[in-house]
């Protein structure tokens, strides 16, 4: 058993510092079939407004975030969770005036955790 | 995209009501590779001393949880995350005066999310 927390992991600083993206739980632990990642946004803070061929299973830990997807957008906040499957266009924004947190999963595919 | 939250979701009881386990994103969702759980424990309340074939990728939500493994035991709280590896023997404890909850995510296996 492998029992961390998150300010322990190194984050990868994305856009400038206003993203950090954290892998709790991956394949340097063996984890062979899905990856979990921590994502904590500025105030502001936009993930990028794309697609992929892999789904995303979110937990909103803290904040308020806007989710953009092709059905519309949605203002969730701490203990929502989101599906986005497969090549559905995502995007994901801090719209809160406090850090924004939550936990995606994503399928393991070589390269791309 | 599906966005929602737990306490729309109807949970399954456990142990008496010691326990509720809620699948938040599954097989019904059209997500094919993993199974987003969400445990609630009462104070005192402990899931089952077991292994199994597959892995848990475990993120604390709520609350203080005494997770026993086959290398000791670990107390971890709000925030932690634990990641069982497939066929280790586990067990969690809410050893909280409060609710505790965890996100538990499993590969998806047909008849056992």
């Amino acid at each position: 058993m492998i029992v961390s927390r998150p300010e322990k992991v190194e984050p990868l600083i994305i856009d400038e510092g206003k993203i950090e993206k954290r892998i709790l739980i991956g394949s340097k632990d063996g984890a062979k079939n899905f990856v979990m990642r921590l994502f904590t946004l500025k105030p502001g803070a936009s993930t990028p407004h794309h697609s992929h061929d892999w789904e995303h299973e979110i937990f909103v830990v803290k904040g308020k975030i806007m989710a953009r997807s092709e059905n519309g957008d949605y203002e969730v906040e701490e203990g929502s969770f989101i599906f986005v499957p497969a090549n559905e266009k995502h995007q994901f924004v801090n719209v809160g005036e406090q850090i924004a947190e939550f936990i995606c999963v994503i399928p393991y595919i070589p390269g791309n955790e």
